[in-house]
């Protein structure tokens, strides 16, 4: 696959069929996602690789009841229900069924990596500089090779829990699960915001008339701002 | 190029030649940027491009001193000059000199990027994973098109001054200053610690033994992790 083409057209995927990655695969991916950079070469990125061992099975386990936890809280203050919601063939209905279902079956993900760094200094946002790009990686390699998968955050219901099955140390930050496996079925395009609406120049809010999307480009509005 | 070269080969690209870039390659590059994921797709990510508008100017000639004082303070701090770096040939003193070049020339700098992200909670590690990803991807389409980059944050040494030229408002955070150019020169491979030791299987620290580099695999141990 051509690179750009990859940039272009790596989007979430929640759908997996059952199939397990075979482990040359999932070396590939995690190897490629450790070429990404991270501040002075420093490296604090650790994968935790969750497949069908006892700690691991444990561990999907919590997850799954934190994923649906979490994707019950969304599914309602974001109104998936509601307005256009209330109709099942609404975009916004058939994106709440296809999260409904992603968390069901959560413990049958074929892989879940725990993307975690350990803490060298005090939180700061550029901390997730030396994660966030290997984390791209890992899903870019992942579309490369057949596979698919998606970064989350809802692993905070169920941490305490998870560091102690798992034995996280302390000082480690969790950054993001992500689940992989081979898709299942069709899915839709990349959508995002037009890209004069996010590039400016000079100065905040400047026009860069030059920033045009390529013809053909899907768009979407921005999502919710609710959450907590 | 293909995908997976791609995230093999992309590396920090700090000397540039001088030539601008044209506009339809930076909108590809941002465009590409665009299609990295966010959380809930919310697109927190703004990407203000400073080349030579009148506001650029000065704010590159404030990020110019930023980037001497950072760069001066890590050579101090880090031990550049020391031990091996005292000899002008060993592989710490060529990069101690690369790095001296770069912050020297940061004026020239054909394009810089402040990639920002419109806060919309309490700080927390998972806001780098709405604009991190969106940053790298930025980087491999670069690659792509002929140009490198990178990503660092000395932004922070001027960071009030620059907000005042560049009208950036309080709530918004200056996430990444990344440069760009085509490169100049010959530049090293990917360098990265072993795989078996950042990917571990069931329980933090458990053994991978799948998870191996690829032959000709060239490998660096971690970077320090003094600084404050």
């Amino acid at each position: 696959m051509d690179l750009l083409d990859g940039l272009a057209t790596t989007r979430a995927i929640r759908r997996y069929r059952p199939d397990p990655i075979p482990e040359d695969d999932l070396a590939a991916m995690l190897w490629h996602a450790t070429r990404a950079p991270s501040g002075s070469n420093r490296q604090p990125a650790r994968f935790l690789v969750l497949r069908d061992g006892p700690a691991a099975t444990e561990a999907k386990a919590l997850l799954g009841e934190a994923y649906r936890a979490g994707w019950g809280a969304k599914r309602d203050t974001h109104g998936f229900d509601r307005g256009s919601g209330a109709d099942p063939d609404s975009p916004k209905a058939r994106a709440a069924q296809a999260m409904q279902a992603y968390v069901d079956r959560f413990e049958q993900t074929p892989v879940v990596v725990l993307a975690c760094i350990e803490r060298w200094r005090a939180p700061h946002i550029s901390e997730g500089a030396s994660v966030y790009p290997a984390c791209q990686n890992l899903l870019l390699a992942a579309r490369a090779l057949g596979y698919g998968g998606v970064l989350s955050m809802w692993h905070g219901f169920v941490e305490v829990d998870l560091r102690r099955v798992l034995r996280i140390p302390d000082e480690v930050v969790i950054a993001a699960t992500i689940t992989l496996g081979v898709p299942e079925g069709r899915h839709g395009p990349v959508r995002r915001l037009p890209l004069g609406e996010v590039v400016y120049e000079d100065t905040w809010g400047g026009p860069a008339p030059w920033a045009v999307d390529p013809p053909d480009t899907r768009f979407s509005s921005a999502g919710p701002r609710s959450e907590a």
